[in-house]
């Protein structure tokens, strides 16, 4: 693995880019824009170079890795890219027999119900360097390729990966993991300290090897009460978020349906809150005082309304994101595979003239 | 079919439950208890009626129907029977070709994405009393046998019936019957006043056969924005609302992951909200300006965890419950199929004694 010679930001390679800016809380000349699940199915050239290759396998591939994350920011002009990879990639690397079913998501050996199952996890070993050179080796070629265009690093969070590991799954009410948070609060306790530790060493790799911000995603946040949120995951998140921020580099934390959570994540030790789209930004920003970066909020679904409603759409949203000190356009939730790539590229220059 | 003589409430049978006391807006001398998807698989009783009997022939099975109401009421001493039934059945007593998969939900034979698609739902002609036979006869069988105790008629909202037609089954974003909402707004509107007229149907044909009251489930409306919930759906939703309260008997609307929507759900016209488990009583309350019946919002992930567990989170729900004008305890979602009924059969017992 090659690191760069010098942090991107310490280095100033990417400290002036309008995504860094806005992360750091001013507002740019030019508005930042880039995609969740920008690098993905919505791209041919993306499903040319996933062909006949496994989805975990592409991720720990840092050629493939590293050209599947370049291909959004060649097509769509985007602020920024997103390394390649997916929540349960930290998992896989210290041996958890987990696999992603094409059309069915991440499946596992055996669910981790118990205060023993956790300590199988644990007896795995830590996610060290070793284990983690695939994923350093992607980013540093990434980074290079990308010159001065800021790498964003990727994460989900853990109470997400525990979500996953308890259901043995995806789960629509993630009932089996919310019941141990509550019927067994010292193994819950011990598999959040586990993720929490797997999933931030997953990320500072990333930001050691020179990714210039961080989001964490916290998918299945939007399943708890704020109650069970602060106190059962929330500590977990902030002890990875406080570890990448320790790196020097902003750090944005985005679940979906946590409308009522946003000043939680917020505390939790985030620079930029991620907003879904079921909350106006201009709204979002008022339960956050005001004073925290948002990134956010287009609709996936609009998508692929005509443009005209599209656009209204994105105009409306970036006017309502004036009212936070910066703010980063993006969905508010991934770009659904059937997207026309064209409209992302249309959106992009859209957002790059108003 | 055989229409009781004089509707529950007017010849008094259950004017005085505590369920029909509790939903009119006033406390009951006994705290009224339900669960959602009390019938069902939980309960063995259940599983051994339903044996080799597809899920909607249950449904239109008036006998078998009225048998499954009825089992949880016998073994729980709940304060009301549900009307053993699915969102679909309307669907298909019209003749729309959908079938409920096991382990996957409703499948439908076409999904409905275009104008002339919901042409061709109008063709299939109005959910008239013929068709709805099977219904009021399972409904009249059960009230008949439930006596004193209410029974509360059931239907899925427009928006969720849409979103399931739209999609051609279950989803988790919806994107598509969300996309179509803002693509082509003159389908989705004739969507939405068919999928209205449908459920309408339904519902009051279960409240003339007897229902002391009426259930709208909006499954889905927590994947809408508070903006396109009142533009796109409210309306309809109202429109059914409406015509069930015509009738005489109180309303409740209940959505899940719907904590930003309770007021506007309150708005479309219902007597009381059902509150998922997400948001605290005492804070949906506030949200309603205090004035509303509540329904709600016991965590079912919780009915897996140790008693004392479970009964601090009953009575800190039964606590902040009293800061509506009246609640009715239950789920905030409904009974998990792994549910142990003793569990539930306690906890009624312990609302009971409180």
């Amino acid at each position: 693995m090659t690191l760069p010679a010098q942090h991107p930001l310490v280095d100033g390679r990417t400290s002036a880019s309008a995504l860094v800016t806005a992360y750091s809380g001013t507002r740019p000349d030019r508005q930042p824009v880039w995609f969740m699940r920008q690098a993905g199915r919505s791209l041919p050239e993306y499903r040319a170079s996933r062909a006949g290759v496994a989805m975990l396998d592409s991720c720990l591939d840092p050629e493939l890795a590293s050209e599947i994350t370049l291909q959004p920011v060649r097509r769509h002009d985007v602020d920024a890219a997103i390394f390649f990879s997916d929540i349960v990639v930290p998992l896989r690397l210290v041996g958890v027999d987990v696999d992603i079913k094409p059309g069915v998501g991440p499946v596992f050996g055996t669910p981790v119900r118990t205060l023993d199952d956790v300590q199988r996890l644990r007896d795995l070993g830590p996610l060290d360097d070793e284990r983690l050179a695939p994923v350093a080796a992607g980013v540093a070629r990434t980074v290079a390729a990308l010159g001065s265009t800021p790498l964003i690093g990727f994460a989900g969070a853990p109470f997400t990966l525990a979500a996953y590991l308890v259901e043995g799954g995806p789960s629509r009410d993630h009932l089996a993991a919310r019941r141990l948070m509550h019927a067994d609060p010292a193994a819950w306790d011990a598999l959040m300290a586990w993720t929490a530790e797997v999933s931030g060493a997953f990320l500072r790799a990333q930001v050691r090897a020179g990714a210039s911000a961080a989001q964490l995603f916290d998918s299945w946040a939007g399943a708890l009460s704020k109650a069970d949120y602060v106190r059962g995951c929330a500590p977990a998140s902030s002890q990875v978020l406080a570890g990448v921020r320790a790196l020097g580099v902003p750090v944005v934390h985005f679940g979906v349906g946590t409308g009522e959570l946003l000043v939680a994540m917020r505390d939790a030790g985030a620079d930029v809150v991620g907003v879904d789209y079921r909350v106006p930004l201009d709204e979002a920003s008022a339960r956050l005082g005001g004073a925290t970066p948002l990134q956010g909020n287009v609709d996936p679904a609009l998508l692929g309304a005509p443009w005209p409603v599209l656009e209204a759409h994105v105009r409306d949203i970036l006017e309502r994101g004036r009212s936070a000190p910066s703010h980063v356009l993006n969905l508010g939730h991934g770009v659904p595979p059937e997207t026309d790539p064209d409209v992302l590229t249309r959106l992009v220059a859209l957002a790059h003239e108003l």
